[in-house]
């Protein structure tokens, strides 16, 4: 038995992590720009990243290192170091160099980076900027807002979890996406810090296994970044550890910057799980799932508040997955328009429909009747906002 | 040696077809909404159809009689009678009964639908205005737009064929598409009728190996219909054949059909040719010459008119094909962006590429440098209007 006790701070809730954000110039209006997340001991570190072929240069220098352990990670907003071949990845060399020099006690510093692909590294203005941190800061709040993109909010979460005998370790985390997100490793950045006492070898699989349900269900435009990056430090200054516990709340964390990330989706103003159930397999539900999340019709009759119930069929059969129309039942929330084989789509049943959709959460179901696969995946709608942002994102 | 000469006529220009469209009360503001193709003598049909699992009931209908003659097609929009199960089909042939009751020279009628789904088919209307029919009329072009949904003008094309003796064939044909678009049979209905003396048995294979370059190389939005169709009618009256010319001919009837689609797609203001080559083979180009056409963030970009060539680059690392940021070379119409891993893109090319961008139709080549695969796919920008015309589309 645990109990999880969400808590303030973000990054810097856990024992022995300071954070903070500045503006280093990347950014109009001295908005903040430049993060960094440090610890006071060396962390373990491991990584998930893009599963998109044209890895960026912060993905690339990590790997090339092989980085284990580090006490202090930069992120930049406004230029995602992407498609900038050797020059990306030496350009990081040099800051993180310069990080070093600068600060006597950072150890195997890793960079990473999100904004504009394609546009070399600005390597001054970083550089000047890191050098005004203050690494005994602990403003988890300025570091989540100095790495949004075209985030409407900055996203962070912690949780102390508390075991029965009375030990607690925190886990803490923040993460960015707005646009270019989707199943697959969503564009997006996301840091977790914890002070679990977490064996260094449980870390990659849990952090793997959670974002298949929370990072890879989640879909804002169906576009794969080549940035996507979710890291996990662990300290362990607490001391303290439980595998069920620790898994949980990593879970929870992923799971919640994971639904951040979609209702804050570029434009939505919804956020909609669709809950396959009856398919043949999970694999098959999770294809189902997916492909509703970013099928341009059903994202832009959830923008319009349509239950349009017919595109979510056409997605579902154009998916490629074992389905049937005579063993189909379609739910919007707890209204079923659709009933294997059985239109119940009447005037009532459509003003009902249309009134959950006015929600800015619900859930539209989907069983498909032939097996027991289950998958549910996260989605928002596409309105004007997306468009106009995606149109004029450069200029 | 042959020549191909452009005419009138749509799907009347062909010896002994008739066609028309009336307004059945299914559109408001009697619009046309329903058609007819009629030849004077039975033809040959072959069709293909959407890969959608929940395939509209015309589909089922089609494929339940086995139909390979006939001489009358029936046209509908407003209502695409999918999802609408065994019932559907019921309507379908209680319409055509009546058909074939009010013409007695019909044989084998065969029915094609196009408008929303899950919604029974409003076969009163249908019927009463079928009695309307003057089988004699040869108004291509009301028939044409008659099929019409969101598309903004009707779409035909008639070639007549003269071989190097002095004979002739002619090939006609009308389509629709406008949303729903998308490679794997496209949403859209196609009808082709020709006078050719073509063997019955080199119909079908004829239809699927050109819906490969031309129907299925477009896409306007991604999402794949329950209704794609795409019929032959051949009642051989002109006597002429000649496979070479006829293949030619077909092929070039069904790319300008696809190109208007996609030039109409909706909400779109232009037509993109996405021209892959370098592809691992030929499958591979595919793939990522519509994984162009089908991103949002790509889509966008082309509607901004900026040569955001980081996008095209990330979703073609995203399509899963192999690609390699060091053999990758990216270029709007003339404009080299990106050759090899060096980022070319400085002011003077962006402005170039922009001016590229501006114009009504263009290409965006990208050259892997992997291996000999090359494909050309044909999508569409995705503006306001797109979000527009779908947010409201029930409503």
């Amino acid at each position: 038995m645990y109990t999880l006790l969400s808590i303030e701070g973000g990054v810097c809730a856990p024992k022995g992590f300071f954070a903070d954000g500045i503006s280093a110039g990347l950014k109009p209006d001295n908005q903040k720009d430049l993060a960094f997340i440090h610890s006071e001991t060396l962390c373990d570190i491991r990584a998930i990243f893009t599963t998109n072929r044209f890895q960026a240069a912060p993905i690339l220098h990590f790997r090339k290192h092989a980085i284990e352990t580090t006490n202090f990670v930069l992120i930049n907003a406004k230029n995602a170091n992407a498609m900038t071949g050797e020059r990306g990845i030496e350009d990081i060399e040099t800051v993180l160099e310069h990080a070093r020099a600068t600060f006597k006690k950072i150890q195997n510093p890793v960079m990473s980076s999100t904004g504009v692909i394609g546009v070399p590294l600005p390597k001054g203005k970083i550089m000047k900027g890191l050098e005004r941190f203050d690494l005994a800061k602990r403003d988890g709040n300025a570091a989540a807002k100095a790495i949004m993109t075209t985030d409407s909010y900055e996203k962070h979460v912690a949780f102390e979890v508390i075991l029965e005998n009375g030990e607690s370790f925190r886990i803490g985390a923040m993460a960015k996406g707005a646009g270019m997100i989707n199943p697959a490793m969503a564009t997006m950045l996301c840091f977790i810090t914890t002070d679990a006492a977490i064996p260094a070898d449980e870390m990659g699989p849990m952090l793997k296994a959670y974002a298949e349900t929370t990072f890879n269900a989640i879909s804002v435009d169906g576009d794969t970044s080549t940035n996507d990056t979710v890291m996990l430090l662990s300290n362990r200054l607490s001391g303290v550890y439980d595998k069920e516990a620790f898994a949980h709340a990593i879970e929870r964390v992923m799971h919640e910057l994971a639904l951040k990330i979609v209702s804050d989706g570029e434009g939505a103003t919804k956020c909609v799980a669709f809950e396959i159930t009856g398919a043949a397999n999970r694999e098959e539900a999770a294809i189902a799932a997916k492909a509703l999340t970013n099928s341009l019709l059903v994202k832009t009759a959830l923008y319009g508040e349509d239950p349009n119930w017919g595109r979510i069929a056409s997605t579902i059969g154009a998916s490629g997955v074992a389905c049937d129309p005579a063993t189909l039942t379609i739910t919007f929330g707890n209204v079923t328009v659709y009933e294997r084989g059985e239109i119940l789509f009447d005037e009532e049943r459509e003003a009902k429909a249309a009134k959950v959709m006015q929600k800015d959460a619900f859930a539209i179901h989907c069983d498909l009747g032939i097996g027991k696969g289950s998958f549910t995946a996260y989605g928002c709608d596409l309105g004007h906002e997306y468009v106009k942002i995606n149109a004029d994102y450069r200029t």
